[in-house]
């Protein structure tokens, strides 16, 4: 007599598609094979297969920055997380969140350390806000709703579900439950109002935000501290951020610590508001760590994972702050020409960019013209590299375009960092996803040749040369997109741009565009 | 005044040349500028730039395994890690000594969680025999040389060592010393002794051997072994075998249980000699785990690590075997015809392999005609899939030919794992590797189409069969290898194989050749 139970995979999925978990970005293995099979069973999955597990975690956090849900990763033991690892750190820097199931040996083999055996739970372990292995079918079922349900924080983050092969394929008692969402915690009122004393004591108060409050309701309210006379500032790379045109676009953190610093002066107090302190992104020789100035005030109106909206909307209220604040015009750029440049490329992005895009941006040192124009432009997301670790680029790109199937989806990157996750040009084929790659060809790791002077390490001889040099030989984006199935043109005027940039907005399914810049 | 000792990263890189390691494979950040500024200075460290980590770690275990020293590795704090995590498992299988050096932030910027933290020694921790952090400028040296020494084990293995910014940049007291590298336990002689007495009492004994004894001096000794009348195989896949006319070709363990346990029925000795106890690569539902036939007794006549040859010579005496053992006939396959086959590939393979090539094996389900063919073919070493992460055929290629530039170097890789670490065709086509990559495309993770039916998960269904699938957009291996800067060439027949693999063989330089199978 066969067992008529469903097995533990089965469990898993009809528990995730229960808390509304419905989309998964794989890449399995032998381990993961009755995972696999219950795809079949469970038709509210929706399955994209990630030729290289880098992809399907960034297109996890990408899906998850969108649709302010978890979609979940199948991964294949450790080596296979080891591959999605600087996807997940940037997921992690994002507070994004994502539901990994990864996939082990069976609970009884693990002793006898096979081949792909390792210590799943410590190499998990630091990018993952909740750890647990489902060791017997019947706990299936309860730890993906708890895995689900721990994913939103708050802060929300990656989540890390080990999946043995025998719980999947053994019998299972049931599904699990709808598990309930965390609540935000309120903030407190006398907080908020002694908030308020010390802003309209200071001479130069600033307020710091990120999380929800660069969202469009978020920055509506931040907006009215403005106008209230507060300098409202962003993190220097947001998770999402609401921009363009009727969007009142916050200044921004300096990268470089001089340079953030110079910018603070005489900043007297400086409130988070979902925020963290501010620090440099790296230490320099003589130069600081901590980016608040000497003799600056720090408050904390809401920590991150806070209710940011509701101690914005009392700080307004109890600062009198006008109902409405400053926002950006809808003032579209002329048409550029001669060489293409990231300026260039702003210019054109501006003017064609359809509402309610979405930008997924690791354009490194060149998606400033794109980030500045953008605020004439349409209004749109904007997906930043909050965590620094380079190639998630094209994977958020292709979890936006699935979380949103309906919105133009836009990826910039740096020739270095599209190198890192290349093989999501197959993905956005084979799905046929609205996404618009465009790479900045410059042919050099861009940021290291500034950097490597900042650390004090002079001058680049012909050795550090050759170690920042992507031009020898020079990457030709356009076979590489064809090789996948993307159709491609390269670029080298103003105009060639325009007009391929133009063309990819009106059109629908992947386009790769190489900006040959010098 | 000018401090005018050197810094920490020049103290790194000499004392890495004053203890032999002299190549390495970086992909660099910020927090890693020194080391790249002090290789202008020391210019017996040869540097090689990959576009991803997993190339570098891959190549730093191919280097290893064919130079029997370690290569460095240069890697951006976690996230550079977490991309070459993979292959530096399969480098931990292999026994490899590879030195990771992973750049992390100034000692005193840890503490503010910059966007780039994490804690790096979990995440290195299961994939290091030795992990340790260079606090101070004037640690570097010594940790440096002990790092190196840590690496050779025995067994040998990936070390860690984490260099904080600061301690790169701040004035250092000096180079390490040359460590002395570790000595093998000289095998005890009543230990080999009495393993002798029990292979004479035993009706059908075997010999399980890895590590050294699959190299060339290995095979001869065990050769010897089995002409005493004693079964002699190797694990499923060996770090380095020495292969080809004039070698012994020991049995090889199966793939799957049942087929390994089939193969060993009524084996009721055996003896271990650098190899652990078989146990199936994954467990299935009602297969063993154990490698083991009932009633066999196991004996460990030589841990791994341990010094084989000695062991095996001493028993090879102890059995009074014959003085010379089996060895490979060379005689070349025919000319195959037809459409292009693992098996016609193989032939051809043997046709025209030159002497003292070097085979990296991720061929997955494809590489089976060239292993077979290959024992008459001339005599060569072949590099296996140890850990069982695809995505290292190209990496360790890189590697293979950076360490042995006068060998010709074969790459054999299964499309899907080809995918994991296609930048490696980058590194190959800046350093002018001769490296000829064979990719066979077949479009489908074929060895999991075999195990999703193995592990009872059943037929795949719609949803599963595109999870395994790649041919929906085929890849387009000859634009891919082109806009690498590789050349590259379609084969669809055995005859066009075999010139194609014959013009290779003949010239220098890298080339890719994509094997359409079906």
């Amino acid at each position: 007599m066969t067992d008529e139970r469903m097995n533990g995979a089965d469990a898993l999925l009809q528990t995730f598609v229960a808390n509304g978990v419905t989309a998964c970005f794989a890449n399995p293995g032998t381990s993961e094979m009755q995972f696999v099979s219950a795809l079949d069973r469970e038709p509210a999955m929706r399955s994209v297969l990630c030729l290289f597990e880098g992809v399907a975690t960034g297109a996890a956090d990408g899906y998850g920055r969108v649709a302010g849900k978890p979609a979940c990763t199948l991964l294949h033991l450790g080596p296979g997380y080891g591959n999605g690892l600087a996807n997940l750190h940037n997921a992690r820097r994002a507070y994004t969140p994502v539901v990994n199931v990864i996939g082990d040996h069976a609970t009884y083999h693990r002793q006898y350390d096979a081949p792909l055996n390792s210590d799943i739970p410590a190499i998990v372990g630091p990018n993952s806000i909740w750890v647990k292995s489902a060791d017997s079918p019947d706990a299936v079922g309860a730890l993906a709703a708890e895995a689900v349900a721990a994913s939103f924080g708050p802060p929300g983050g990656p989540v890390s579900l080990i999946l043995p092969a025998d719980s999947a394929w053994s019998p299972a008692n049931g599904k699990g439950p709808v598990a309930d969402l965390p609540v935000r915690p309120v903030p407190d009122a006398n907080l908020v109002y002694g908030v308020a004393e010390r802003i309209r004591a200071a001479k130069k108060p600033l307020l710091l935000i990120s999380g929800d409050l660069t969202l469009a309701k978020g920055l509506a309210l931040v907006a009215r501290i403005e106008a209230a006379g507060v300098r409202v500032m962003t993190a220097g790379f947001t998770s999402k951020q609401a921009r363009g045109a009727g969007r009142f676009l916050p200044a921004r953190m300096a990268y470089f610590a001089e340079q953030a610093l110079d910018d603070l002066a005489g900043t007297d107090l400086m409130v988070l508001a979902e925020a963290k302190l501010p620090v440099a992104f790296f230490a320099y020789p003589d130069r600081a760590s901590v980016l608040v100035p000497e003799g600056c005030v720090v408050e904390t109106l809401c920590d991150v994972g806070g209710d940011g909206l509701a101690a914005i909307e009392m700080l307004a209220e109890a600062l009198g702050a006008p109902k409405e604040g400053p926002a950006s015009e809808h003032k579209l750029p002329d048409m550029p020409s001669g060489p293409v440049t990231a300026g260039t490329v702003g210019a054109s992005f501006a003017r064609h960019l359809p509402e309610s895009a979405i930008v997924s941006d690791d354009g490194v040192t060149s998606s400033a013209g794109a980030a500045g124009y953008g605020a004439r432009a349409a209004p749109h997301d904007w997906l930043s590299l909050t965590g620094g670790a380079i190639g998630q680029g094209m994977p958020v790109a292709v979890g936006a375009a699935v979380a949103a199937p309906d919105r133009k989806v836009i990826s910039l990157n740096g020739d270095g960092a599209a190198m890192y996750t290349v093989q999501s040009l197959w993905t956005m084929a084979r799905e046929n996803l609205d996404v618009t790659v465009i790479v900045f060809a410059n042919h050099v790791y861009r940021i290291l040749s500034i950097e490597l002077d900042r650390t004090g390490a002079g001058n680049a001889g012909p050795a550090a040369s050759r170690l920042l040099d992507l031009g020898d030989p020079r990457i030709d984006w356009v076979s590489m997109a064809r090789g996948m199935g993307v159709p491609a043109s390269r670029c080298e005027t103003a105009e060639a741009f325009d007009a391929a940039f133009a063309a990819a907005m009106q059109e629908s399914g992947p386009k790769l565009i190489e900006v040959v810049l010098g």
